[in-house]
């Protein structure tokens, strides 16, 4: 599958924190470079979430906000 | 100033494409690895975005989509 | 590709508009069940969309707003 | 009212399940269709929402991902 | 209507700007206290939206960030 | 940091109301118009975020919808 999202990175699951709805999830998608996600925990267990487990992380360009100092 | 947006990243603008209402706005936030963000022309121009400046790309974690293959 | 958003729903696309920076496109996910899409203009060129193509809608589940009257 | 969201969806209450802080709300938008929704568990109860009571689906364009195989 | 959003503002239309395909709404909320959104160009239209009008601003409450200096 | 986000609004924070993995966090933007937050449990903490404070409620224009009776 191919997505129209303009940021697709391919990454290793680090960690999935579980709340009651939620699961928070941290993504490496370089060396050093961490994304961290909020899915529901029903997604997470549907996706097999685990640590080490190969992913990716989507971001529509749309959702993306620019700062400078 | 801190944001709540668990991922905010240091960036630097490879390119930044006009259209009438936003602007596409290219960042490297490591090398190789590029954030695309749509953002208003207007903010684009009032930030002083161009090729080379430094910027943050800050995304909120319930905008990261988790995919596997 | 498996996504974590739990929205994803397979569609046609009915109609695409360009833009000079976005594309707005059309899907029917069921018989006379449309959604409308905005995404960048390259995407859409990437993902080659066009009248009758399949595709896929997918939207993350933070992102419904409920309403009722 | 009327609103800008190109995707508004006539749809009945499937489901609610509480967290602590979010609801999921599912959604049945045309037989079959379900939607999945986060919102804030105040507004489900603010809403009333239960399971078989009407209401909307709503969801910005630019919230919507394309994808194709 | 009543929506989930929890960030429904009565407002006023203070100017409307076109792009191809996406407008520039501007909204006041309160004296003094505006609002930008970006909505299609048809939505903008389908809405009326002209100076003066009374509109509302709705923001889920997952779309905002907090930030501190 | 200026950001590209065009509504950025000085706040103070009324309320923080804990979940498991998320926060809801109340702002005051001026006398009597409240925005609310739905951050990171984690952000919250690590933005100090308490009754009294003064923050910043950070709106992307793309996530503001617009309605009208």
């Amino acid at each position: 599958m191919e997505v129209s999202a303009r940021n697709a990175f391919k990454a290793k699951v680090k960690k999935v924190v579980d709340g009651a709805v939620n699961a928070e999830v941290i993504l490496e998608i370089a060396p050093g470079v961490e994304v961290t996600a909020i899915i529901t925990k029903s997604s997470a267990e549907k996706l097999g979430l685990v640590e080490g487990k190969d992913a990716y992380a989507i971001i529509k360009s749309s959702d993306v906000i620019v700062a400078v100092d």
